[in-house]
């Protein structure tokens, strides 16, 4: 029996999620399916943005480090993101872009694992976590040996000489999820430290990285946390060793006495000492309240619905869309919040698509991406997506001129 | 004779830098001499940011990095600062924090002199910048010799095995301003590479970067720039440097193609190989529209203006002011745009001066500083700042118990 627009009404008018949506500012009739690469703007940001920048910036001036508690914003917001990643309070901090949060940490996890000085990571996945570890590489010389291994021969490849394992908890292109867990145990089997990206899982899944034993994590604010364009970005440090972790880049605000303006570094006690200069209060103000709208909802509850929508929409491919192949997990477990599609002619389909009021995004050569926020997509949402995708495909409405412009991002 | 009201109002009327005041959101009857720290809010940030948040994060989503140019954002608020810091074009772009881009320039310096490791730098500067080469210096090991000394004897200091001379250009505390071009000279007459912290002259002085062979330079886009709270910073590479740097901090933004996702980095033409991770939209387009500001100003009357406000600030306080020291150079082209005087009770006598309306701040144990942005600080604000200071000193104000409460930060 089809799966039927009715079918997908019925699953919204049953889903406990589905008053989540009126908190996000969305085009009317666009369909967004972006949300793993930019969240949607939820409307609480506006008016807080508006607020910090005419009456903290502009009435109180300087004096709203301490009136507005400027100051606290990176412990503050770290805190709201520990609570949706499953870790301890105090153990993260908001601080700095993902790739410069992975640079401070792996060089961090290097440090303490000396002699060993194996970074392993996987194949393929986001480019910035293996460009840093090249970076990092080139810069400590002999301190760093990168091995880069397909997925599939990591277990393989977890050897004891392994100073730290880096992965993407959640494939930025496949959507496929590592069993953090199990990853970790093997790690510490044999005596690796762990370090997860988690760019693309947080706010989506019910990331648990206190009880799946991560040591390290970094991550985005701007996907599913929807903080904003180029939001803050994360990191966390697992309690055992936020005494020992020293982070190159030793600037002021991670020091112990920021005001004191003393002659020598020494770092803050904890997690607070993974920041380095002052931070863009505005975007993280942004970001603050962002998060705000996590508040109340279970991540178990994201997770279950993100997957659902992710199934519905495998199935609903699969139904009307004979041209497409699936190009993530089909198990819902082994697949964070996207799903890929791969089409030979995927940038035209996509930029079709995108003119016919469904947003998703392309990654070359032929993936489809789209991402299934549980905050804000409906499943009559994923049922309108299919039916305008089949359309182009059927009509091969892509092989218009217009669709094959290429843009600078897609 | 001593300078009245009158004489400052008739300086006022002469200004033809008057108008620009009008560009800001001032509270009404604040005097704000806290522009060194935190710049005040041009009008049209207030719009532009909303006009980010509504309509291109809120409206355009994803589709905004194209539409609307976020993508460039870096690199073209970096050619604004180019032209405010007397840079080439195409040598600046902004990104992260002060201190990141101090590391990663730093950092760079020293690879490009390799064998020469010996860093020499100031004692008691802005701290973050020795902080910043600690932690490079404790991360390279072997890499890196450290050697601090005092202002005075810098010059000696300048020997031929030293790789990078690091220096604030105007310092936080003091206002004192080095001789750029003079010091460039000595530098490269030793084989030494100059890396420049413009934090507190970008935006106030006419600062020549080209001019005065400066090789490395990074600054602050929240002080005299105005661009807002924790504004993202800037960094500088001179053209003849451009194709040799090598950031450690090799994220996707600094990548020849970022959206290529490409298996191996391979740095970016030219400066922008000094971008690492996706930039904070919010914070970098207020920092966009406050360079606004400075089109059509001369750089060298923003700098007569704020030195002769200087001027008229100590020559006021040593007319009305007997307890006060002068702790900053009184020849003003010595100076950068700020003005410093010390006070045994400073803390205090600062806090009664906030309350009295006149924002300056207070750096341990005994300096009250005062900036003079020449965009907004009337002649007539410093009159009636010393006016209230002397009114405070007088009557002894300061000892009032409620201004001895200490804040977070000062």
């Amino acid at each position: 029996m089809p799966i039927t627009r009715q079918i997908c009404a019925d699953l919204d008018s049953q889903d406990a999620l589905a008053p989540a949506r009126a908190l996000f500012d969305l085009p009317e009739g666009l369909i967004y399916l972006d949300g793993n690469s930019l969240g949607a703007l939820p409307n609480a940001v506006s008016r807080r943005v508006a607020a910090v920048v005419r009456e903290q910036w502009g009435r109180d001036l300087i004096r709203s480090w301490n009136a507005h508690n400027w100051i606290s914003l990176p412990e503050r917001v770290g805190a709201r993101i520990a609570g949706i990643v499953g870790a301890e309070p105090g153990s993260v901090v908001a601080a700095d872009s993902t790739s410069v949060n992975l640079f401070k940490l792996a060089a961090a996890a290097l440090r303490l694992q000396a002699p060993r000085r194996v970074v392993l990571t996987e194949q393929g996945d986001f480019p910035t976590d293996v460009y840093i570890l090249q970076g990092l590489t080139e810069f400590m010389g002999a301190g760093v040996e990168l091995r880069v291994v397909e997925r599939d021969r990591l277990a393989e490849a977890l050897t004891d000489d392994v100073a730290l394992l880096l992965l993407s908890h959640v494939h930025y292109k496949t959507a496929a999820a590592h069993p953090m867990a199990l990853l970790c145990a093997r790690a510490r089997a044999v005596g690796a430290l762990t370090l997860w990206d988690l760019s693309h899982s947080a706010g989506v899944l019910d990331v648990r990285l206190e009880r799946d034993g991560a040591d390290f994590a970094v991550g985005c604010g701007y996907k599913y946390i929807n903080g904003g364009p180029g939001a803050p970005a994360f990191l966390y440090v697992a309690p055992r060793l936020q005494e020992v972790f020293r982070s190159p880049l030793s600037g002021w605000m991670g020091h112990a006495r920021p005001f004191g303006f003393e002659g020598d570094y020494q770092p803050a006690p904890g997690v607070l000492r993974g920041l380095c200069g002052t931070p863009p209060v505005l975007s993280l103000a942004a970001l603050d309240e962002a998060l705000g709208v996590f508040e109340g909802l279970s991540m178990s509850d994201l997770e279950r619905k993100a997957r659902a929508l992710g199934d519905l929409f495998i199935a609903l491919v699969e139904q009307c869309c004979p041209d497409m192949a699936l190009a993530s997990p089909r198990q819902a477990d082994a697949r964070g919040g996207h799903v890929s599609l791969a089409h030979a002619e995927g940038y035209p389909v996509m930029q079709a698509l995108i003119a016919a009021g469904v947003i998703g995004d392309f990654r070359a050569p032929e993936t489809l991406r789209f991402g299934f926020s549980p905050l804000y997509v409906r499943y009559v949402d994923v049922w309108d997506a299919v039916a305008r995708l089949a359309a182009i495909l059927r009509r091969e409405r892509w092989r218009e001129p217009r669709f094959h412009i290429p843009a600078v991002v897609t």
